[in-house]
């Protein structure tokens, strides 16, 4: 029999069903705020309980955002005429921190994939179709992960996007700048020099 | 620039501030909380706010309870003449989960560590004191992880203890039940060597 306290078992059962927490983990973050004053567990709380009150979803790029529509569709200075297409905020997040990118995005909030039980209907593919159809595009890049759903998704939206005549591009797969070719996985590699471009 | 929604990195930099949560692990927890239903961020708000309402220190052995006095401090069937003393509440669990030990704790809530500003006067070391002045107590076995600051708190507890002529024990030191002795460091084997026990 071990020793058992009630409020803080529950506690740590939570925090072991989230995402990347072990038991010993979710242990840990049970007694840190068992220690905290109670000031700091309202505001912990507090952010907690309204984040899903301030956050919306954007209803052009379906991007999460607490204004409407989100700062990247309300900007003048993106081109509206390019669509990013990604699975998830933080992809977003990663392209926007390279300042090099200029469009705007499309949120799909997730990838195909049967196996997880990620159908079509749960994805934003019908908002993007709607975009395509009532505004005018000129590319839509598909920045998707090149895992085995990820190529099936964006050869699924790629078919959608040429059925408009729009130009639909995917982001290069390669050798990482940096990276070891002698290090580098056959897949990688292979599609490395597949996709080899011509030295100008 | 990267895209930032504020009360989602207000969230993602509070989880990262908790223990043993990096900046990606921050990301995805509050990820996965933005993806949850009302009911289920309710129930985590409330168990982690009514937590520290819920759980008092026990009056006895200063170790945390839902109950005063805590369940083992109430048993009739634990020997309260002897005292385990443990830095934390997961040492009591784990000697707890033995099976093995039937006398009480007492809960320091910490060791002394002067450069982590863990001073004596922060320990439960008074409430100790005034168990052995006030109830019979025969031994008071420590407890405690065998680091350097452990080994300081023990020699300055022994010291105390033994001025009330009371019999002072510590935990073995010693190769793990299931471990090679040649893998084992040189501290550990030294110890294990010189607490050596004749076999009978």
């Amino acid at each position: 029999m071990s020793y058992r306290i009630e409020s803080l078992e529950k506690l740590i059962d939570m925090f072991h069903k989230l995402p990347s927490i072990g038991q010993k983990s979710a242990q840990r973050l049970a007694y840190y705020i068992l220690h905290q004053d109670k000031e700091y567990i309202k505001t912990l709380t507090d952010t907690i309980f309204t984040l899903k009150d301030k956050i919306k979803e954007c209803p052009i790029c379906c991007n999460y955002t607490e204004t409407i529509p989100c700062p990247i569709c309300a900007s003048e200075k993106r081109d509206k005429s390019v669509i990013c297409v990604v699975s998830e905020l933080n992809d977003l997040s990663a392209i926007e921190r390279t300042n090099d990118y200029k469009g705007v995005y499309h949120v799909l909030h997730g990838i195909i994939s049967p196996l997880e039980g990620k159908t079509i209907d749960k994805l934003r593919i019908q908002e993007l179709i709607h975009r395509l159809e009532n505004s005018k595009v000129n590319e839509v890049i598909l920045a998707i992960n090149p895992s085995m759903d990820g190529e099936l998704t964006m050869q699924y939206l790629a078919r959608i996007v040429r059925q408009y005549g729009i130009k639909v591009t995917r982001i290069a797969s390669g050798i990482p700048i940096g990276a070891d070719i002698e290090l580098a996985d056959e897949a990688t590699l292979a599609r490395a020099l597949n996709y080899r471009v011509e030295i100008e």
